[in-house]
């Protein structure tokens, strides 16, 4: 590779504070360094967590920064001491990471890497706690380990998933996020049997990702539970078979799902972050099997209030964080699904943009249009 | 059996009214209906939902009635329809049953079945509405379907575990619902593997049960937390490696924990009933992969509370009723490891009276002398 080795001028969206349109930039990408991966990104969607980390309300700011963490490309070159990636490889960035040696790695069940754990507040690398991105010689940050919104970016070699090159990054690229978030709370937590009754609270990309999963586990009742009724056409494509309007109901939403399911689901993930919405997923699932899963990120005050009884009669609840998928052990197998046809992803993508129009994903987002915004790096 | 399709005059020990020391009574007991089966009770125990009941603080008073429900005992004969069970069997009493037909039967995972399910308001057998208990033609009333505080009782035969006729029902009587309920919370539902730690609040029979599972699993450190300081020297008997007293700390006994084992425990049991107690229980296991349990029965008000962020990293909070054990299907191969001397069960004995003797064990259990007494039917 020519490149290898040097820095690379290209193109990236930077956003210089917090709430103003990103601003496209030429910048400087420093070679990668030790465990290190220079990455060419060749498509990126936009999820919430962006546009939260970018409003930066009620938080630490840290600008300017390269947003971005849902994407696909392909490496450049890499860094002393990686030998799982070569140059031409086709990776999927990942915000949280996978270092295969620390206690949560080492565990079957979790995924929640004490090394390369998501961390927002850091702009750095975690190798030298410099960043990679300059321009003229000026730091610019880095968000989540993966900064996407840019032609290259470095990436620990920890938080990229090595994937089929066959896998079109223009599709799979959503998996590097919200779908697999949601997919594997289903699929890897609560993990229903064919024929089982499924309640999805939340019908963003997230809680869609969620129903995806209860449709390939062959769920025979889906019911779908938003607070905007204009979700439930959508959810249809996803396998939605009932709807549920919590302010149709004067009674809490969870004493129609069990009325509606004669004692209650089998299964509930909640995707909203809400604690009501949590609670309420709770207290839908059935005595004796029921077992609710929460995916959505609650405030910091937030409480989650039950009876004890509602636990003691055999009912268990779960969290998940990025739908308990270890990066790189796990994030391939989801490509492989895709392949096979087993999972659907083009219904996600609602909008696609070149890069030169990515405050155009960002207006989308804000308007709750669509679903997930594509942006074609090369245009 | 001469007695069969008669009634069988024998002693009772009767509780008249609330509080008041039981009184032994001859009563009449009536043949098993469809479906029944009478049993001659040889041993039972005293379990703290008898003294509960007893005292009726609170409840609906149910009296006269007999109580009783953790018990060993021989069928003396049988009611229409029972084909399971024969005269002479072996057979363990259980407030709870199993019809093999609801679908919480028909569930893997499920032991709260439909039609037998504990009831401690029903005074009565569920096939006709009647009791079989009489004096002088005067009905006395059963108490959760079993009443082993007499030498015959008439009870479901979907709440009878038939066992192996060598295992001394003397010993085994205490599988019939304490201990069951204890074991099974960890052995079939916190399921640790070997080598992991574990926790358990509350160190009563019912939580040294549940700490017997965990030693039978091979948990590396078994940490009991009790207020009674007194508890630890017994508890080491279990298996308990390490001992907190919450009086001790200022800070919750849940960081306490987290911080002697490095991150948390990997399972914890809890076996008090306290809600502060569970919430600590919850809060004390490790991210990523912990899982708690709730044993404890709470009081109608209680709240379980916390930040769902404490979800979101990868903990499982269950509860389970009677250790997730059905009681016929279940019950037998517990008393199958106690036979195989993996699990020990004499050390929970400390106590043992003739039946006329029964309210000396009302009087140990409400002083918090010893963990079960056993009661001897026959002098």
């Amino acid at each position: 590779m020519a490149t290898a080795g040097k820095v690379i001028k290209c193109k990236a969206a930077v956003a210089w504070e917090a709430g103003k349109p990103l601003s496209m930039e030429e910048v400087e990408v420093a070679p990668p360094q030790a465990m290190e991966v220079r990455v060419k990104i060749l498509y990126t969607a936009l999820c919430h967590t962006d546009v939260y980390f970018w409003e930066a309300k009620g938080q630490t700011p840290v600008f300017p920064r390269i947003l971005g963490h849902e994407a696909g490309g392909i490496v450049e070159s890499v860094g002393e001491g990686v030998t799982e990636l070569v140059p031409g490889d086709h990776v999927l960035p990942v915000f949280t990471g996978e270092c295969k040696e620390c206690a949560h790695c080492r565990s079957e069940e979790s995924n929640l890497c004490d090394l390369l754990r998501i961390n927002v507040d850091r702009g750095v690398m975690i190798g030298d706690g410099q960043s990679r991105f300059t321009i003229d010689g000026k730091p610019i940050f880095h968000f989540v380990g993966t900064s996407t919104f840019s032609e290259y970016t470095v990436i620990h070699v920890g938080c990229l998933a090595k994937i089929d090159p066959e896998a079109p990054l223009d599709k799979v690229c959503l998996l590097s996020c919200g779908i697999s978030t949601g997919l594997g709370a289903t699929l890897n937590v609560a993990k229903p049997k064919k024929g089982m009754t499924v309640a999805i609270f939340g019908l963003g990309a997230v809680g869609l990702a969620a129903m995806e999963g209860a449709r390939m586990s062959g769920a025979s009742r889906i019911i779908g539970v938003d607070l905007n009724p204009a979700k439930h056409e959508q959810a249809k494509k996803f396998g939605c078979t009932d709807f549920v309007n919590p302010k149709d109901h004067t009674k809490p939403v969870q004493e129609v799902i069990v009325e509606m399911t004669d004692g209650g689901v089998d299964r509930a993930v909640e995707c909203t972050g809400n604690a009501d919405a949590m609670i309420s997923a709770f207290e839908c699932v059935h005595d004796g099997w029921g077992v609710a899963v929460l995916v959505g990120v609650a405030h910091k005050e937030a409480v989650f209030k039950t009876h004890p009884m509602n636990f003691l009669n055999e009912r268990t609840l779960r969290g998940t964080f990025f739908g308990n998928y270890k990066p790189r052990t796990g994030l391939p197998g989801v490509v492989d699904m895709y392949m096979r046809k087993e999972l659907e992803l083009d219904k996600f993508i609602t909008h696609s943009v070149p890069f030169s129009q990515i405050n155009t994903a960002f207006d989308l987002m804000l308007k709750g249009e669509g679903l997930r915004c594509v942006i074609r790096m090369e245009e």
